[in-house]
């Protein structure tokens, strides 16, 4: 169970301590950019004095807000530390003059090397190896953003929660067990798959749609807004459409229900498949926190759903690319 | 040609004149939100002083940012004025002391009740009345943002180059129109349709993916971020594959460069239909103007695609809907 931020964030974040930092840049690229919907949404709830933005890397070095420059903090994210265009964002905020703090699983890696500070997290999709999500990209991120707002309340609160995280995904695997298999046949023959989400789940929707989907499974796919839905996507829907829901436990909820409750009743049933964090054994994680944790959750969960789309497909193989790492002169 | 911002923004930004705003929220749905990423890529550019936040009408009310309060300024865009997410918005902005501005085309509309001012657009797809672009949403919050960051100099090169907005857009017309006659014949049957931007062009990529593919023409389709490509959706790329490329003349030029080439090199060119702002007659345009009016210039000219398109689909009435206005009890 932890009682302290990781040692390596405390480090970063003491050596900051001094910064009049007033803005936040969330900065990667895929995947890594996807959790930093998770984390502005918690600077959003917490916060009255610290903004943020967050930006592709490629698109905030050619962007190069004004804003940017010592008395802003640059959080960037990359699962090897080799995203050319993350690593070149960290180069540019330093530039800048901007404090930098780099999340990647390798502290030897290129992006580790770019920025002031590196904080380790764990996956287990790139190593196999299981771990405590508590260490995840989500948790680690959390206990960052938990210590530059410095609300000893919060942060007390983030690090019981992030203690029953783990046992919460793993009673989530076995729950969605028979369901994920049900629509797995369900869509097999689909060609576009789309997934809604809002709030905080939003970024765990957008991973999945173009990490998951597009990139693993080569399904069409957009992660939807679900409220945007009904300002023109929602035109797509008919018995044939197919979309995955999230519907979280944050401020949001009741965006993410208005689109499941309509593509019930205008779409066909079997071809909406909804996660719903209100069915999750949460025991241990503060009320105050399920609304953030919860998007890591269904993204640990829905990864299973992806082998089982997988095998369905006749893809089996979800680590088969045509062009990512494949070919390297684009 | 103007010479002055409009009365009414001006008389807007003098009833604000004493607030210390430091943070905007832009705030709409569907297609009036697709605008503020342009409008959001201006503030970036031209302020260190303004932060900013781009939020759907309802995810801003349910997130209820801290932030939200006296200091921050809520920009609000709704065409009829009755989005009813958007009105929600403007009255929570106000019950938590922020100054409003909605942009609308009816002064009586829901929206202009529930906002401190009422600024006025023009747009010819509602109305079919030609209208001068320099009084288009884009036109308009352009010279709401340029008065907040009152730099004179910005506002006069804006006031001159939206004055010579319509006769390139009028050309632009002109220019693509064989394009568009031939992709319309070759996107025929194809069941998604992707667009690709980045910057200040990314609004225009989500408006033409939500509100024409796929609410107008019932496609499969995403506003994929020029160098997000990278990460995940690029390997549905296939000699199937179809996608709408826009280049414009802002500082991320090279990343929807990137994009194109690759879709040239691995998809098939006769599926990826290129807008490139450097193929434009944009005399009168400053230089340093280009790149915002640029996606407006797009936007415009692919609406026009969008009738030979359904021309070719069968589906002549772009209007037609399945529920939007249709449907009420959603």
């Amino acid at each position: 169970m932890k009682t302290e931020i990781n040692p390596d964030i405390r480090a970063a974040l003491d050596a900051i301590a001094d910064r009049p930092v007033s803005h936040v840049f969330l900065v990667a690229c895929g995947g890594s950019l996807s959790i930093m919907h998770a984390g502005k949404y918690f600077i959003d709830r917490h916060s009255d004095v610290l903004t943020s933005d967050i930006y592709n890397g490629d698109e905030f070095v050619a962007r190069d807000p004004r804003k940017l420059g010592p008395d802003t903090l640059v959080i960037l994210c990359s699962q090897t530390g080799t995203t050319k265009e993350t690593v070149r964002a960290a180069a540019h905020a330093r530039a800048r003059g901007a404090a930098t703090i780099g999340m990647t699983l390798d502290a030897d890696s290129p992006l580790a090397k770019a920025v002031d500070h590196v904080v380790a997290y764990q996956a287990s999709y790139t190593t196999g190896i299981p771990i405590d999500a508590a260490d995840s990209n989500y948790g680690v991120l959390y206990m960052i953003l938990a210590g530059l707002i410095r609300n000893r309340e919060v942060t007390t609160k983030l690090l019981s929660s992030l203690g029953n995280l783990q046992p919460a995904i793993d009673k989530a695997h076995v729950q969605y067990a028979s369901r994920f298999a049900q629509f797995a046949e369900r869509f097999r023959d689909k060609p576009v798959i789309y997934t809604v989400a809002s709030g905080a789940n939003y970024g765990a929707a957008y991973s999945f749609a173009i990490c998951v989907f597009m990139e693993m499974l080569w399904i069409n796919s957009q992660a939807i807004h679900a409220d945007e839905f009904f300002h023109g996507p929602f035109e797509v829907v008919d018995s044939e459409a197919s979309f995955v829901c999230m519907i979280g436990l944050d401020e949001t909820r009741r965006l993410e229900e208005r689109a499941r409750d309509f593509l019930y009743r205008f779409g066909d049933k079997n071809q909406v498949l909804v996660v719903d964090a209100r069915e999750l054994d949460l025991a241990g994680i503060d009320e105050a926190f399920r609304g953030y944790l919860v998007p890591l959750i269904f993204f640990d969960a829905l990864w299973k759903f992806a082998y089982r789309l997988a095998e369905q497909r006749g893809k089996i193989m979800l680590e088969d690319r045509r062009y990512m790492k494949k070919i390297s002169d684009y």
